[in-house]
């Protein structure tokens, strides 16, 4: 990005912390606005559409997805990203899981009086990076300041519009006994990432978060005439949570083999520390796609390109019991146990 | 609503308060969205897109507009509205902005730990029958808890998308020499009411918020073929914020009359006291809308049969000096005076 400034160009001198009356509807906030919104977030000096009420977008098709999120990740910086970064993939992802190109996102924050404008540079210039690698546009956005101490620096919404080009109804009621459940990578690394550094554990490397877009290679997958039933991406709740509600949703039986599904050695150990089991620990570039049988090579062929740790972890066995949906785990024992919902919290703010 | 039942859906007794869990994709997270979220804003019964990643929805028209606004708003509860509706109506209202017909939110909520769960069900009853009100649904969603004293009760961000079936370039670029500026009613009190409310001041009568939905009225100008140049709603920084925004953009020289500005003797009984200019007060159900002449008789006669004060305040005069934009305010004594932005915060949270 050889066309962009990397200084603050908020002057820091002036201005070192967010104050009140940068969310005001002043001057303060409309400098904002001009001089690091727009010139971050702005179409590459095309005429931006972000100082409207709201932003007009030509639609190619007559089917879009829609989705929101907001990030409240503490820390706002960690091994492998940060929430800016995270807010723009997060949501990309979320198009990604309906089979949709991710075209159009929005960002809204919500901002602590006092945050050091520094600190709201860095995370604005995140998400401009994170934005043109997938080549999704900021097209719309929000500025919100509350009181210190009624807010955590920097709570970022994004809603997302992605243009559906595969109308296919890739959703939990889509998937078909003898579906193959495959899994883009090894799961547990954002989590831990992230409670490793709360905790203040060091290990003999940095587990950095698996925080990635994976909107291409749903594309990709597409592309190529993969049938996808579903797709889930692994955030919060984690790979257990994902088997769970595709479960409970189309009320089939899954069987998933716990000796398949890749956790790094490190990303085991620290689990084994801090007490989590890696199924329901959150990931942020992770996702299962339900396959039939005969694309699965294909279909492993493409993730392998991205990830070598790519591979199928199981399979749809058939309608459940009542359709109650149900999430069988085969142990690397050879036991069977039931895979269920975590009633309590495991891992609080972890997006 | 006889349809739908009023006793919180979540048992009080077992969770009187919004628990960590409550965001943290387990069991109780799917009680929520399930026992409150599904029922209070799933479509009328049919399949509801909410427990996907993102919602699919059908485009009729090649153009859609798309808008995002978070709340933030303090008190949750005020005279006239509360955050749950005004997060409706404001994203409603600012696709309206853009002549749009607004057909789907998103609603994000960042949740304070200990919130009371009865709050949070009023919201989401006030937020149901908002949406219902303007014909909008509610689409997709996302929830997260942040720890107690990180947040301040509840953050709504909404998004929302609406369906352009008047293409217009309906902007300040648009605006015309000759243009007349219409008010679509008496301006000041959703501030007012806020901060009547915070201070703990009582007037002879209860101020109350203007908060409501304007996308009727604008669609109701549009259908009859007044023909609109700019619309814009007068929230944080009110009519005078609006007024100086249009101008800049569009590079034109602007006069109102104060004279003919409708404010309430209370409004303005209260802005003395509290030391505020009413042009700088936000309102929530208050817009401008730029006008041929030719075009003001008819929209007028429309905009009064919602709103006995809509009223016209001014024009467009012509270009002005160095296309800088420029407002002038031709004072009740005959005086002309420039009217700027805003430098400080004039009134913290108050959207």
């Amino acid at each position: 990005m050889p066309d962009f400034q990397f200084s603050c160009p908020i002057p820091i001198d002036q201005y070192p912390h967010v104050l009140m009356a940068h969310g005001g509807g002043g001057k303060l906030m409309q400098q904002l606005i001009q001089k690091m919104f727009l010139p971050a977030f702005g179409n590459n000096g095309k005429p931006s559409t972000l100082q409207h009420d709201s932003a007009l977008l030509k639609i190619p098709t007559e089917l879009i997805a829609f989705t929101t999120d907001s990030y409240v990740i503490h820390p706002l910086f960690f091994p492998g990203g940060d929430i800016g970064s995270m807010a723009v993939y997060g949501t990309v992802n979320d198009l990604a899981m309906s089979g949709a190109r991710p075209s159009y996102i929005s960002v809204s924050f919500i901002l602590e009086e006092g945050l050091p404008m520094k600190t709201l540079w860095n995370v604005v210039q995140s998400m401009r990076r994170a934005a043109m690698e997938v080549g999704v546009q900021i097209v719309t956005g929000d500025t919100k300041v509350v009181d210190k101490g009624k807010g955590d620096g920097i709570f970022i919404n994004t809603a997302g519009v992605g243009i559906v080009e595969y109308p296919y109804a890739i959703a939990p009621q889509s998937i078909r006994p003898g579906d193959v459940i495959l899994l883009n990578g090894d799961i547990g690394r954002h989590g831990i990432a992230i409670m490793a550094m709360r905790e203040g554990l060091e290990f003999e490397t940095t587990i950095k978060s698996d925080s990635a877009p994976v909107s291409n290679v749903v594309l990709e997958l597409l592309k190529v005439g993969v049938t996808i039933h579903c797709l889930r991406d692994l955030t919060r709740g984690g790979l257990a949570s994902a088997l769970n509600e595709i479960a409970q949703t189309s009320g089939m039986a899954i069987q998933v083999d716990e000796g398949l599904i890749p956790v790094r050695e490190d990303v085991r150990g620290a689990c084994e520390i801090l007490g989590f089991d890696p199924l329901y620990v959150a990931n942020e570039g992770r996702f299962i796609a339900f396959v039939p049988q005969g694309k699965v090579e294909k279909a492993l062929a493409i993730l392998r390109s991205h990830n070598s740790d790519a591979c199928g972890i199981g399979s749809v066995i058939g309608r459940s019991n009542r359709n109650m949906g149900l999430v069988t785990l085969q142990s690397q024992i050879g036991a069977n146990r039931i895979l269920d919902l975590l009633s309590g919290e495991q891992l609080p703010r972890i997006c």
